[in-house]
C-alpha cells in the first residue's frame, strides 16, 4: 500500500485520484440528477487550481473542537435575523500523535462550529474557502429547506465566498457538512458539525452542555501506524475505515489525550452529538452511565426516550441527550461496536469529581463485611 | 474477477455456484430448522430445470417502478375479500446505460406491486412463475401470521402457481418478498415490495403518495463497468455490494436518469418506502427537506416522530414518510451512507416547482444588501 | 489462512497474536484515557498465566442457553439486596456440528445467566475467574453508574474472585459484558448477557419469557468448515464475522439442531433480547410474525411500539419484544440481513402448537373453491 508522496506527504497521484474521483462520481451523479457544474465564483477551471494548489498545505493543526465550547441556549422569545460565518479550510493535522493526516475543515474543528439559532430566525449564511484551499467547498443545512440545504449556492473555489439566506422554520438538532462530489471523502476528512434550531419554547435546563461529533477517516494505514497517511478511496467505498474518532483525534476526549470533559456529581448535562459517518451507523454507550433522555436524530419535538443505554445515530443524524452523574466515576463515551475502540481510536471521557456514595456504587465492597 | 461467459452473458459456473449455493445454504439452514423441501407443484427435479432453462432469460426490461403508481388509499369502511396475483419473473435488464443484470422481480418492477389492503381484509393471493423462468421463488409477507409468512405455501416452479388465503390482522408498512433458500440473492436481484395494510380509522389526508423501495446488488463489476454483470455470491457474504439503488436502477428516479417526481411548492406528500436490503441498513435523507412526519418501521399506530432529517430502516422493514414542499427545489433523497451514493448509484429527484419564497430560502443573497 | 496448531486446536501464534492485540489495545486505548492497569488479586504476571495456560482448555460443552431458562417476574413491592455470582469460564464447544471453538462466558452459557433484580434493589456481585481460564476478565454493567459499570473494579486473573455492590437506580433490559481490553474478542467469543431490572410497577403480563442473544463470531473458517476454528482478529477488525449467532451456536433453538422453543395457539410471550455483537447491529424479524409491542432499547419506560415487523438492535443494547400467536405456525427469529441467515447460521425457531384456524390463515385455499 505504500505510494511516493511529495515532501508534503500528499503524493500527485492521491490528488489525480481524487479529482478523477470526483470526475467519475460527476457522471455518475449526473445520472442521479445531481448538478454536474458549480456555481463557482471565478471562472478558473477547477483542475488548474487544484494542480497549482498542491504545494501549498497548511502547517500541523490541532483539530478536535473543544466539546464545552458552544453557544448558551436562546432565551429570547421572539425571532430575530443572524450572521453566520464558517471559513472551509484544508490543513494539516494529526490523527495520533506521530499520525499526520489532510483534514478538512469548516472554521478549523472536527465537529465544525456550533451554530444555535430560534425556530423562526432569519440567517444569513456566507461561507469562505480559504485561499490557500486545494479543493471546490460548499455547504448544505440538514435544517434548510432549498435545493441541496444550500449546496448548489455555496460552491466556493479558494479564496471566494459566497452568502445564502434561508429561515428556519423547523426545530431540532441537525447535520450540517460539504456536499460537494467527493462529498464522502470531505466528510471524513472533516467537514461536517451541527446547527441547531432551538424550539421556540427553549429546552428543560442542564447544569452543562456538550458538542461532540463522529466521523470515520479511511486511511491507507492502520491505526499506530506512524507517518503520514493518505485518504485511501478504495476502503471507503467498502465503508471500512482505518479510524472511528469522536471530534476527529484519537484521544480528542481523553485525560491521557487531549483532555477530558470534566463535571460535577449531582450536575446534569447534555450532549449534542452529530455523526457526520460519511458512512457508519454509530452506536453511542457512555460506559457505566446512562441517557436519561434521549432525542433520537436531534428531533426536539418528540417525547424523549428514557434511559437508554446506547442509541444508534445514522450517519448524516443526530441525538440530543441528557445525562446525570450521581457517583463520581470515569465516563467512557464510545461506539458500542467495540472493534472500532479496540482498533481504530474510538472514545472519549468524562470525570465525574465529587465524593462516593457506596449506597450507589461501592468497587471495593468486601463479602466478608456482610 | 472474469469468468466465461455464454453467449447469453451468464456462465454455467455461475449457474451451478447459484444452485450449489442453494444447496449449501439448504444444509445450513436444515440445521436452522427451515425446510428443506419445497412444497412444490411438479415432480420434475429444481436442478434439471434450471439446467434447461439457463439459455431462456428474457428481454431487456425496464424494471424500475414508477414511483407514482400505488393503489389510492382504502375509503370503505368495512372489511372485504381481496383477490391479488402476482407473477415471479426473471427478465434481464440495465443496471444503468450499458449495464445488463439478471433481474429477478414480481411483476415485472423493483420494487414490485404496491398491495393496498385495510385492516380486518382477508386476502386470496395467488403467486405465479413465468414458464421461462429459471430459479424456484415463493412470497413470504410481513403481514401474515403463518409458517414464512405465507412462503411455505407458495414455493413456484417454472410455469405453476400457487394460493393461499390470510386474514391482514394488524394494520402498517410490510415488507413481502421472495423467501426460498437463496433469498438473499433473490430479494438483491429484485423480489421485494410493500404491502399496506390501511388502518381502520384511515390515514391522515396528503396531496400525493409516492412508493420507493432500496436494495442493494452485488455484481462482479463496479459501478460505469459496461457490459454484463454476474451476481457474486461472495461480496454478498461479505455484504460489500457494487449498487445501492431506489427502485432497482441508477438514476430510476432522476431527471437526467428515468424521471423525477414532480410536486408543486405547497403540496403534501407521503412516501411508502420499503428496504429490501438484503443485507443493508438504509439512512434516507431528504437533501434540502425534512420528514415532516416519519413513521419508524412502518408501525402506523405509533405516534409518528417530527421533523426527522435521517431515519434508519432496516433490511427486512419499512418507512411511512411526510414531506411538505414550502419553496421550488430539488430534492435528492438518498442514503446518507454517501459513498453509496458517489460510487454505487443511489439517489433519487422530487422536484418542487412554484415561485421562489425568498422569505424562506434565498440561494441568491447579497451581503451588501443588508 | 492455514495456522500450525497444536494438539488443543489452539496454537501458540495466536495466544500470542492475543496478547499482542491486547498489548496493542492496550497501547491505544491509554491515550484515549482507558485504563491499562487492571486491578488484580495476584501479583504473577498476566503473561506468565497465559502462557502456563496454554494447554489447559476446558472439554467440549454446550454453550447455547436454554431460552425457557429465566428468573420469573419480580412481584415484590419493596427493595431488597441481592447476592449474585457469575463464573468466567473459557471452555472448547462446538459452533455447529463438526466446528470445534474456543468460546469464553459467564456461567457456561450464551447468552449469560438472565440477572432479574428490581428497580431500587441492592446488588453485592461477585465475580469469579474460573482456574483453568488463560485471560483476564472483568464485567461491565449497562445497569450501574461507576466507572466501567464496574469493569475497573472486577478485573480477575485465573482462580481469583472480586466484588462489587451498585444500586439499580433505572429500569430496563441492559446488556453486560466482559469489558477487558481484548473486550470486543471476549464478547464474540460469547461473554455477554442481560440483566433486566424491573420497573417499580412491573411489566404487562405474559404466558411465556423467553431469554435470546446475538453475537457473530470471527474465525479462520466459513461456515459448515469442519474442524477447529481459530478467532480472526482482522475479520474483527473489518467487521465482517463468519458466524452471526442466536445463543451462540448453529441452530441453537431450531427443532432439527438443539431444539426449538414452544408455544400453544393463543398465548402470549415476551422476548428479553440482548445483542452482543460486538460489532453489527441485528435487524431481528419473527417470520410469519409480528412484534406486537417493543421497547426499543430494552427501554421500559417508553411507550412500546406497536407490530413491528423488524427491529434494529445496535450492538451493545436489547429489546424487550411482546407476541401474539393466532395460529399454529413455525416461526423463524432472525437477522434480516439475510446473507447472515444463508451463510452464518443466523436463525431460531418458536413452534406454535394448536389446531389451523382457516379464517386467518389458509395455506391450502383453492382458487375453484370460491
Amino acid at each position: 500500500m505504500k505510494k511516493n508522496k511529495n515532501k508534503d506527504g500528499f503524493s500527485r497521484k492521491q490528488f489525480l485520484m481524487s479529482a478523477g474521483g470526483t470526475l467519475l462520481g460527476g457522471g455518475l451523479l449526473t445520472s442521479l440528477g445531481f448538478p454536474k457544474a458549480a456555481k463557482a465564483s471565478t471562472t478558473e477551471p477547477l483542475s488548474k487550481q487544484i494542480n497549482s494548489s498542491v504545494a501549498q498545505p497548511r502547517g500541523i493543526h490541532r483539530v478536535a473542537a473543544d466539546p464545552t465550547k458552544l453557544p448558551p441556549p436562546i432565551t429570547r422569545k421572539t425571532p430575530k435575523t443572524i450572521h453566520v460565518e464558517l471559513e472551509a479550510t484544508e490543513i494539516i493535522g494529526e490523527i495520533e500523535k506521530g499520525v499526520k493526516f489532510h483534514y478538512m475543515t469548516f472554521g478549523n474543528q472536527i465537529p465544525s462550529p456550533f451554530i444555535r439559532v430560534r425556530q423562526g430566525d432569519t440567517v444569513i449564511f456566507t461561507l469562505k474557502s480559504a485561499d490557500y484551499n486545494v479543493y471546490l467547498h460548499n455547504i448544505d443545512f440538514h435544517a434548510v429547506y432549498g435545493t441541496g440545504g444550500g449546496a448548489d449556492a455555496t460552491y466556493v473555489t479558494p479564496g471566494t465566498s459566497e452568502t445564502i439566506k434561508f429561515k428556519a422554520l423547523y426545530p431540532g438538532a441537525f447535520m450540517y457538512h460539504c456536499a460537494v462530489p467527493g462529498m464522502d471523502h470531505h466528510i471524513s476528512a472533516g467537514m461536517y458539525g451541527m446547527i441547531f434550531v432551538e424550539p421556540e419554547e427553549g429546552l428543560p435546563k442542564v447544569d452543562h452542555e456538550f458538542y461532540i461529533g463522529q466521523n470515520e477517516i479511511y486511511t491507507d494505514g492502520d491505526s499506530s501506524g506512524l507517518g503520514i497517511h493518505s485518504f485511501d478511496f478504495d476502503r471507503m467505498k467498502e465503508e471500512n475505515p482505518s479510524y472511528v474518532l469522536l471530534n476527529g483525534e484519537v484521544g480528542a476526549l481523553s485525560s491521557s489525550g487531549r483532555g477530558a470533559i470534566k463535571v460535577k456529581k449531582g450536575e446534569t448535562a447534555r450532549i449534542f452529538f452529530v455523526n457526520g459517518g460519511p458512512n457508519l451507523m454509530s452506536h453511542l454507550h457512555p460506559i457505566g452511565n446512562v441517557f436519561t433522555r434521549a432525542w433520537r436524530e436531534g428531533a426536539i419535538l418528540n417525547t424523549p426516550e428514557r434511559f437508554l443505554q446506547t442509541i444508534a445515530v445514522p450517519p448524516g443524524s443526530c441525538a440530543v441527550l441528557d445525562m446525570d452523574f450521581p457517583v463520581p466515576s470515569t465516563i467512557h463515551l464510545v461506539d458500542h461496536a467495540l472493534s472500532r475502540v479496540m482498533y481504530k481510536g474510538m472514545g472519549g471521557e468524562i470525570i465525574v469529581e465529587g465524593t462516593p456514595d457506596k449506597s450507589i456504587y461501592d468497587p471495593d465492597y468486601k463479602l466478608d463485611n456482610k
